[in-house]
């Protein structure tokens, strides 16, 4: 009964505004983009490349970044003017809202689906939220010695036994929250990790907690099995690697370096340069050369593949070239020009297609993998991240 | 004014019949149980750990296995008796039937969600499906040799290449299908590869395939970028590891052998013990003693932990435990009495919670993982395999 008064409604709806009727989909395969100036996201199908809809409202979009709940139906976003979001992916409106701070950076969900932590540039610290209401649970000051300020915090990313890691700006440490125990407690804290963190990682495998400095010639590693240290992986040469110094357009994304088998691919900091380690012990295996210099470095599912966009001065050839990188031979074997700005390839989960924001033209263009030709476009307004709902099971993203 | 109008239909449903309205859900966190022998799988939300509902009719589900389209909109099953089913996860019915031969063995989806291959124990072959309407679209008779009856096949597996690989019994051979080829091509025969191969995996990077038989003493091992050559693992220890045979209750499942760093767990056939092999170079690096014989050897998410059911007579006390090993001390460090017939554990895709199938019990718990605590159990009759969602984006399952 309920499902012929469903269908006679789907009818009616149809005939009254002239629209197709609401359609079913799945939560696993979507791509949100952000609109980085308009507030917005647009939600995608990237099983059938269909636009879904988008939702408005969100604050200042510059430098977002979401996650999503574990079955993929909610997004949050947290803006940079500290607006967080829950956008309902189904309904795709706007669920709920609440103010994490004045000027926000990073944001993560707990392992349990149950909290959201933000990572605050002002008034510095964290905060942890409940993930349903958006209610405020607990504030995390990372006041890092007596007197100072609360310090600037970069992250967070959650860990396979629900942690939180993030990094203190000016603190210079690294702190550890376990969310599992009663108050969200700081359970460690490592100090003089290096200065300055500003980006991070968790390895896919959940196990290994990366952070990179702006002002130190190492990255921090951190086994989350044991917490017992910040190894220090020597990345001097990323300095001594090239021909000299490139602006920096961007700062390199941290988050999407990315892991192939054994190799780590790393850009360069200031350099136009992808740097490539071997995890096994943390050498320099190699150092490839790239036009620009490089943002978000993603490895194509499957692993076969890695790809690179580049910054580059405003209306320069860099800053429209997507290079792939061949893990195998570690070398430059496909060049994409992909139009003007062209920023975050975003894979599908199993890699037969790449999702781009082409920034300064106004869409998103879809990619074969296998043929790097384009087969679709979307129109969206100076998108920025894309984000893929396979997310919502992977650790750190 | 639609959203009105539906607000306006939902309270009319739920003043109409007193149900309450239909609930919406993400796709990405469901597990999918299948009732073995009335032809039904369950559904079940992981997040809230819900019952959604249960969807009967599929045939004959003993040793039948599923697959979910990308989106997780979708999971299709193959049943022994041969019978192919769509089954809508949002709307919990069955959408469409095909018949895929007289006893089937397993299911794969091809990489681009486009089409589905069937692997058959009679008549023998393979079978490619349309995923959107089922319409079979190609046969693949698997005749090894001139005059020889159709091999059995096990697998499918799918790779990040768009290739389908599986096994012929009869015919010792491993076959490789391209799956976005005109046609569906045999691009590639492997003859004399080991004596009846019997199960079938792909690492989880998507890269290796593996493949066990059941009477040679070695695993074949195929690089799918390559695809040069099989590459013979010894596993003789597999017999001489040990006390003496133990009787084979059910073959062992060699989908669900785990990788966990660099190592794989792997059950021994008709020995009680896990054996660990080095992937770097498959050599054996433990042989740990459990209580019966390995069915399902599990890595949990973060890769801490494998665990493992064990198959024993039945009433057996072994037939109620689930070991935990410690992926680092390569021990047991955790047994678990899960009841009778325990079988098939299936982590959320972040590992905090683990579903088990207590068969001889009708019913499905569910363990805190940190604790090995039970926090929910539901009916099921007789249940078998569970399936989890996030499996959509994964290849080889």
């Amino acid at each position: 009964m309920k499902k012929i008064l469903f269908a006679l409604v789907f009818l009616f709806l149809t005939a009254f505004d002239g629209e197709a009727v609401e359609r079913r989909y799945g939560t696993s395969a979507l791509m949100v983009v952000v609109e980085r100036e308009s507030g917005a996201v647009v939600v995608i199908d990237s099983v059938e490349h269909e636009l879904l809809g988008r939702v408005e409202g969100l604050g200042d979009l510059r430098h977002a970044t979401l996650v999503f709940s574990r079955d993929a139906r909610f997004a949050f976003t947290i803006a940079r003017d500290g607006t967080l979001s829950k956008i309902d992916l189904l309904t795709l409106t706007l669920e709920r809202q609440a103010k994490a701070g004045d000027n926000s950076i990073g944001i993560a969900i707990s392992r349990d689906n149950k909290y959201l932590m933000v990572c605050n540039y002002s008034p510095g610290g964290a905060v942890v939220f409940d993930a349903r209401d958006l209610r405020k649970v607990k504030e995390i000051p990372a006041i890092y010695k007596e007197g100072a300020a609360p310090s600037r915090t970069v992250g967070p990313l959650d860990t396979p036994e629900n942690l939180m890691i993030f990094g203190l700006m000016e603190g210079d440490s690294v702190w550890v929250v376990d969310m599992k125990a009663e108050g969200f407690p700081v359970v460690k804290k490592f100090e003089s990790a290096g200065e300055t963190p500003y980006d991070q990682l968790i390895t896919p495998d959940g196990r290994y907690y990366l952070v990179g400095f702006e002002k130190s010639d190492w990255m921090g590693l951190v086994d989350t099995w044991r917490l017992d240290r910040v190894r220090k992986i020597d990345v001097s040469e990323r300095n001594a690697a090239d021909e000299g110094a490139a602006p920096i357009h961007h700062i390199p994304h941290l988050e999407s370096w990315a892991i192939s088998g054994r190799y780590a691919f790393v850009p360069a900091f200031g350099r136009r340069r992808v740097l490539v380690y071997d995890t096994e012990d943390w050498s320099l295996k190699k150092s490839i050369p790239i036009s620009g210099t490089g943002l978000f470095v993603v490895a194509r599912p499957g692993g076969r593949e890695v790809w690179v966009d580049n910054t580059g001065a405003p209306g320069s050839a860099e800053e429209r070239t997507i290079e792939v990188i061949d893990t195998e031979t570690l070398s430059v074997k496909d060049r994409i020009d992909a139009g003007k700005g062209a920023i975050d390839p975003q894979f599908t989960a199993k890699g037969e297609s790449a999702y781009v924001s082409v920034r300064e033209e106004d869409r998103v263009v879809v990619y074969d993998t296998d043929t790097k030709k384009v087969i679709r476009e979307f129109k969206v307004r100076r998108p920025s991240g894309i984000f893929s709902s396979y997310r919502a099971g992977q650790f750190g993203l």
